[in-house]
């Protein structure tokens, strides 16, 4: 496997480090290390997996020689900070999404690593699932036709961040995959929103991402649904897919997109929602995050390009900076 | 029954004339008159009521000084010219929706109105049918708590109009629904959107409100979507209402809406996406527009404030109207 | 249009009669009678058509020689008695579902129909749905190969009737849909229900329908639940069809049926429940109704075999009066 | 917690074992030893729990006197003799379900569980769900009103088992649900089904179960059925329950049921199916098996009687083979 013979380091044993260390694991990597400041989390590790070291003191991990690499599972603002001592004492890093909280920094890291010849990678874990494979073969294969928009909600009962708002929380899944599956870059953003609570931070905000051609890409996340929703839709000239992840087993449906532009007052009469059949394709049911681990060691043991490549992440941090600044502007074209 | 009594010259027997005449007979009113420029139409209703005065002439209609009142259901182009020539040959006028295309002839119609003392109304269906009635009452009743958020998605597979964007043909349902069921104004407006066609009328569009209190609204309305999709959320403080008009028996649920805001790290972790239970209303399940009919006849016989009163009207209109300049301004807040 | 030239009367202007009535017209015939006993029921018929004859005594339509077809939309009690006077009057007959209340009297109507070289028809109107249509078609081109079970919900709150128990009023609908798309019939059923009201009318059903080889069927009827279920699986052993009759556009999904029979306790961790991809046809959506009347019009006209031959509505009627005596023996199996 | 002090060895580590090691141990009780005749699932045993005792022989666990109670986590044709063994050897038994293979044998192990003042208990683990306890909960407080009905359908692709059919695998989950929350025991039943494999084990049947009162249930299972589902109808004279837990969050639904029995012919037009209000109530969301595991201990440390009694599991056990002698006999109705 991948894995094999990596030695890795998890910072962070919270809500998302257990699933790392799983994952790594079943990647065939050697967990080394557990880093956390919190002792009881820490026991709670040493528990599950008797044979890692767990130390309150990331130093512990970074100066031994024996860790290839450096998997970050903390809250955004430690990334970059954390990410760049793991770059300078020459481990490989994974970090979760988003990278950085700016542009500047996402780049300054990228660029250590590109200098030190060390893998930099962010989880966009989303890259890795059945259904988004699914959706970026048919768009290689040009099985739409010319895309005309991306549509996303991503709404939930969430719990609110106090170091970012409900963008940078939850709109890098729909950045990323929009990255993923389009060549096309965006050329310009505008974002509107609301906080609800004293500290100002957003739990509503709509994107609207503007592109060179005749594509659209619309983001609307919130942190104060009571119901979950994760509904992508893309539409292309001949084919439509609705990727609607909270769906146990029919995620992606594939519809015909073809309509009617009449000049014809007499044709003012549409009575039929459905132009043709609908296409329900079996997904890979792989677990995710496994996948994810998996292109992780391969491109530290292997170089190869992982599907979650650091462009991607930069491309997601700087468009998050400037949908903040639009946010603040309430709708404010900014140039990307 | 309200409409006793009272002649009405139907304008436009296209889709929606036929519904209007359906529903002013139910309401106990008398069509008199039923006007379209296209024959074949014309004995089509001959057909279907034998004692209608069937013409193209619409001056036919405007002299009969038996004719008390007008319901013009034609493109949105005509729709201030012919309600115009109605009220000054002294006729009460419903206008489909929206009243016209500018705030500036919207003001006029209403100004003639209220100098000749007539009614001027809008038929904005939605505002009579049992699911907003249903929530009308529970906001009037404070039963969701301070309003957070309206969102609202109403897409589809639709004919391209040629004289009207989407946002012109499908948001004034939302925006009447908006207007009706909060007290509080937008104070600026942002949109964005795009046009798949040659003549470049957008087909998408996503349109954001501001207001002066912790409230937001958004619109989101497509015709290129191969599923149909209404769906509203109305988020309140302690409430929450999902009204998902494509349900045919359970279109309005409501859920709690609390969560936690915590500064606590621990507390990051969110299992239960649920806080409470959920209720699902019964409505009342009379044709809306049959309400809308009645409701009208009422206003011209009683002189009742219809609950589709022109105020209404004119905040639509008012509101498409600064949306669009924003959308050819790539979101530009535009002020109301 | 098949329907040209020929005159039908059409008795009993309830519930079902308008839709005759109209959809007769939009098959090309002409309504010549429309009776019923009740002289309101009437004067609504004539409002709406005012062309028609309308009358309370069935004679004068029997005797007018210039009536070829008579339609039975009445209670079931009446079917047997009505149909047997307009055949030997010398009419077509179609009649409502279940074309009598016993197997007996439906053989005695075939037998006088084809002794005087007139149509019996029955109206299963499923029949005429695209939604059958299509499973017709698949089944025809054994795209689910070799058929394995049917297996049908069929429940509302539906109104109580007092001449029939609910076998009687709703499995009709789901024996006529079996007995078009299979040539194997039954040979014993059993069956099992309950009546909740004083007079004993079971108001819930299961029947179980045994053949001779692999394939088994089953029908589950109720007029007590509150949600309207009208959902069909039928599977075969390469693909399933699962028909959704209350789903608005996506009736008809069909599925892999393929599984793994394993003696191998190592495989029964199970753990993916779609084999396959899923694919859901459009479906022609011409009304029902409006094709079964052509059929009934073509038959007369043409001679042309209707998809409702009588000899499914033999089939019903002789299923429907052995699952009875079965309920009545709580499921002992009866011979057909 | 209940489990404290309780040494349990749990016999076979296939696919159900491992849940039941994770949650005796959640429950507080150590799980001393794990027998399992597979070396291959003792190692993964180790692994995960480095202190647990692992055996291919299940002697070396009964004959440790400090192990308080064994757990049978073997196919059904196991039960009886390990559940025995184990009873002679003083340890208080947690088995699978079904309990055994026939009455008898479920009826003589009680016996020598009674005579040795040990608990005998059978893990249905739906007694012990957030839904139906909700359930329980609502019909004890006489919410439905009058029962009238049960039905449940409970359909997937399975793997098919060899040792039992489709009955004696999925139809204890609905069996022990109705007993649990009726009183009133069926009095005979009726059964179809068929197999579709040479070993002639039934993947697909069907069962009515009838009462003295006015209330049936019908329980619909089977293997073969390339969708998921899982729904019980409950209904009440005056409430109906709907459970479907493949529903993640709104698993039980709450209708009125109230409809009218009219013998006048006008009444028959049926037009609204939904009578009241409709209510999702919150339910537990702890883990089921985590509840079983703790009323098993309970049952032994502190003799309270668990919600999955050994009554419930003879009368599930009774009732599979009555309705397993009814299928063979095609549907005849066989006393209980």
């Amino acid at each position: 496997m991948d894995g094999n013979g990596l030695n890795i380091a998890v910072i962070g044993y919270g809500y998302w480090g257990p699933n790392l260390v799983r994952n790594f694991f079943a990647a065939g990597a050697n967990v080394a290390y557990i880093v956390d400041k919190d002792e009881n989390r820490l026991a709670m590790a040493k528990r599950a997996y008797p044979t890692v070291n767990t130390t309150t003191d990331i130093n512990h991990a970074l100066q031994d020689t024996n860790v290839d690499a450096v998997a970050i599972a903390l809250p955004v603002s430690f990334h970059y900070q954390i990410a760049r001592m793991a770059l300078l004492a020459d481990k490989h890093v994974l970090v979760e999404k988003p990278m950085t909280k700016s542009r500047k920094s996402a780049e300054e890291l990228i660029e250590i690593a590109l200098r030190k010849n060390k893998v930099i990678m962010c989880d966009h874990t989303f890259l890795y699932t059945g259904a988004v494979k699914k959706i970026y073969e048919m768009i290689s294969e040009n099985a739409l036709g010319q895309l005309q928009y991306f549509d996303s909600i991503r709404i939930n009962l969430g719990l609110f961040q106090n170091d970012v708002n409900v963008i940078w929380d939850l709109a890098p899944h729909d950045i990323s995959i929009l990255s993923y599956i389009t060549d096309e870059q965006p050329v310009s953003v505008s974002a509107a929103g609301l906080s609800h609570t004293k500290n100002n931070v957003e739990n509503i905000a709509y994107l609207s991402l503007f592109y060179q051609s005749n594509f659209i890409a619309h983001i609307n996340v919130s942190w104060v649904s009571p119901v979950k929703v994760r509904r992508t839709m893309i539409g292309g000239k001949t084919k439509t897919i609705i990727y609607d992840d909270v769906e146990p087993t029919e995620k992606v449906k594939i519809y015909d997109s073809s309509y009617t532009v009449s000049n014809d007052e007499a044709n003012l009469f549409m009575v039929d929602y459905r132009v043709g059949d609908i296409y329900i394709p079996k997904l890979d049911t792989t677990e995710a995050l496994k996948n994810m681990a998996r292109s992780f060691c391969g491109a530290v043991t292997k170089s190869s390009k992982p599907e979650s490549d650091y462009s991607i992440a930069l491309k997601v941090v700087s468009l998050l900076e400037a949908a903040e600044k639009s946010l603040k502007d309430k709708g404010k074209e900014y140039k990307l």
